[in-house]
């Protein structure tokens, strides 16, 4: 079902599971919060642009995710940059973005993306986000490491003005003083022209990669359609250079219900595109916690942790979920439940058997 | 030698390994004992049944594997639950044993055992394990993970004991009432009657998962037989579900030794199954322990540290070992003299070359 | 560009990002040091032979990767030994040596190295250096853990110099007065007589692995040729046994630049092998360290942290670099810039879009 193209990642999950070693934020006798009101948070300003962080600072259970929101007003650049610690996942709400992104064998694309598109680059590769046209833009970034953000991301000003310029001449073979009038410091957002229409080409030319950075999750036919939602689903086999992370819209009417289950093999950031969600956790031990979630929160579920999410507002919403792996496992509870014949279900319950003929003998996944 | 339909994992190893930093429990002048009784503990006790356990808090050398002695009467069922943590490897020693498991694909896989069969569970999949016919049962789980317990077990009646019964009812599509008769609490041990003797078909039907998760161990041809004893094998070539541990039985005469070796990839667990063996370990350094294991108790090698095993007993007796890797490798120290000429080992050790002369040029692995 | 044979190890690269959590030591306000002089430094020394080390307590920063310097006089023997921790890769800078290694399957290979000549041995597998002739010889090893040393090491002669003849005596079917006049302790550096011209064969015959342990870097014809240097690589697809590292060799005329560039899948060690360098490094937040590097001193760049290596010496010079991972990635700075198009740069950079039509067109990599 995966391409042999290129390997599913063995990295991803939570990474209090990779190292085996129990997390102490999810130890205790009580579960700690899962929810971040990342919208209403401050994050770091320019004009009107701004980028909002989640990461294990705001919301210590998210060890193996953290998640930024960024706005950028026409003209707006996020600068050349990488991050050393972090592949960066991202999804488009608002207006139209334009990326730029270079791979360790030289190879460079441009992507233009609308709502509901999607952009995936790999933990390192260097990269330049655009707002296009003459609106604003908003999209949500995906990192897999609660911890990607301090020292975690390189910027080309930054790296630059500090190098000595006469390192610079030569590197480049160009006089020193080509880089008097380089920034100093780090520039994070820069400001310039809107950008043109159609994409000029790279300095060194058109070089493409041999798997794009781009996919257009929501333009796709639904991955599944349920009584009482769709899904859009962007994993490995559909998207393949998305190694380490998988990326899943759900689209839920008024009351309606994903249903209790657990991923066996990945954590699950959640971000509330709109509308309002009862999200529930169940983590062992007795231990229950419920939390209400509206547009613009971000939630976070441990690798194996049982869940569920419900539409509780009175219109149809959306809820943006991604995953650290990129192959997508979920166990439903009625499933499971189907898995497993009347006189198990009997003796574990201790009810008589008859009970679970009016149960469900097949996937719930979705209802309402 | 291995199919590439499942990749043997990377994960697996010495977890002090994988991170490479050094494991404080290993790092003293003196090494740590490498011994507990774990029969002779007490454990979870319900009625005739139990749960004993071997984590790193009963044994702290135990960072890579931890695992569990149950027994289990007629008609006692160990609860549908998944691990979070950790895959289960299991061998049966007495009496027979069903188990249900469901994987993320909805298959679900019946099987059932008998003494010398073995069952893999990877980690996180919902599984429940019964006690078959009017007999007692006794099995050994083992863990790829010495942390796996404490919040690492979910059970289902936990789980659905403390969700709203209006989102069960909307989760299965039933009355709310349907679950005031269900658990409050976790039940672990639940209690019932004698399962039907040929298993009833699951809810959904039958739907078999596209690997097997058991194997019978003990009714193969032995992996390998020799002056001594009599190995059986299953790792992933033999047993391809098992993609992170490996198992084997050693049955060994008395005086019969597995020679000095060390696993350059994974940790070793023991579990006497009968006799008294006398276990050695090298940890570099100077450092030198023996120890002696009889029936029930469990014994742990870090990955890459020299051993020995040795029938001290008066009878022919077994060891069950497991390993965290779904790949076997051993250098065995005759092997690894007989693989070096006599001059560089006159050299190393400062006697005349002619010492070696009497050495074996074979692999010896087991004598007496 | 890599056989399937042997999977490209998910593991290298740096320690720290592997877990994800931040390194102390890199995530202060400043830099730490990123150099050690390790041919100054005293190591183990005996007579005329020696071995040097830089781990994490020499280096701190250098979590990944260690590595020894090692001297040996003629006669002179690195006794059999394997490492728990960690795979060693070597170079060979002066006079000859001659390895033989033991793997899992039992096969064991000899093979003789000059300048310019490397070798792996993965983790566990058991292995003796010699000096071969009547001249000193000098290597520097490389461990893919910066914690390899202390409790890594595992010596023949520790192991059996505390193993009861008994037992010694049962192993090997011999008398146990055979190991009377065998050390007590740890050898490490053994004497003896120069090994003969030819190897003799192991005492079980030659039974070949089948991948080799052995490349001739320097006999290679070079991997690239820069205007200003050389640059000599084994990776995987060179040296299919050496899946979790990579090893370089830059000849670097004088004032030749190995330009900005980082890294994003490995840490990068250091050695200079003659001349003088200046390394510079860049750690995002403002963070930048400038160091000279001599003949003998070590370097550690840690996984996607910017870098940049010049000649600052008069003459043509050599620098040994070795990664942590069997699969070579980089993103150089001149090629990022030529991967985008001139308006871009103008924005990020505050300057005309006319400044970039004088850049690089392609990838300079080195140039002086």
């Amino acid at each position: 079902m995966f391409s042999s193209y290129l390997p599913i990642s063995s990295e991803g999950g939570d990474v209090s599971f990779q190292n085996n070693v129990p997390d102490p934020v999810t130890s205790g006798k009580e579960l700690p919060t899962f929810k971040f009101e990342l919208e209403k948070s401050e994050g770091r300003v320019m004009g009107g642009s701004y980028g909002k962080e989640a990461t294990v600072l705001q919301l210590p259970i998210s060890k193996g995710i953290a998640g930024v929101s960024m706005r950028m007003e026409p003209g707006q650049m996020r600068e050349l940059h990488w991050h050393a610690t972090a592949a960066e996942w991202a999804f488009v709400t608002e207006g139209r973005v334009r990326t730029t992104v270079i791979d360790p064998a030289g190879c460079s694309e441009t992507n233009e993306f609308e709502p509901g598109d999607i952009w995936y680059f790999p933990r390192g590769h260097g990269h330049v986000i655009e707002t296009l046209g003459d609106r604003p833009c908003h999209f949500v970034l995906v990192f897999d490491n609660g911890y990607f953000s301090e020292f975690g991301t390189f910027s080309i000003t930054d790296w630059i003005g500090h190098a000595p310029k006469e390192l610079l001449a030569k590197n480049f073979g160009l006089p020193a003083a080509t880089f008097e009038k380089f920034p100093k410091k780090e520039v994070y957002f820069a400001k310039g022209k809107i950008p043109p229409a159609v994409a000029a080409p790279p300095l060194q030319g058109w070089k493409s990669p041999p798997l794009t950075h781009k996919y257009r999750l929501l333009a796709q036919k639904p991955f599944a359609t349920f009584d009482g939602g769709i899904e859009w689903r962007a994993e490995g086999s559909q998207f393949p250079i998305s190694t380490t992370m998988t990326g899943v819209v759900l689209e839920m009417e008024a009351g309606a219900l994903r249903e209790l289950h657990w991923h066996p093999n990945a954590a699950e950031w959640q971000y509330i595109l709109n509308g309002t969600f009862s999200v529930t956790m169940f983590g062992s031990g007795g231990r229950w916690r419920q939390e209400t979630l509206s547009k613009g929160d971000v939630g976070y579920i441990p690798q194996g942790f049982g869940h569920s999410i419900e539409n509780i507002g009175r219109e149809t919403a959306r809820i943006l979920i991604v995953f650290n792996s990129g192959h997508y496992q979920a166990i439903d509870l009625s499933q499971w439940i189907a898995g497993n014949p009347p006189d198990v279900l009997a003796t574990n319950f201790s009810v008589g058997p008859s009970v679970f003929e009016a149960f469900p003998r097949r996937d719930v996944f979705m209802t309402r």
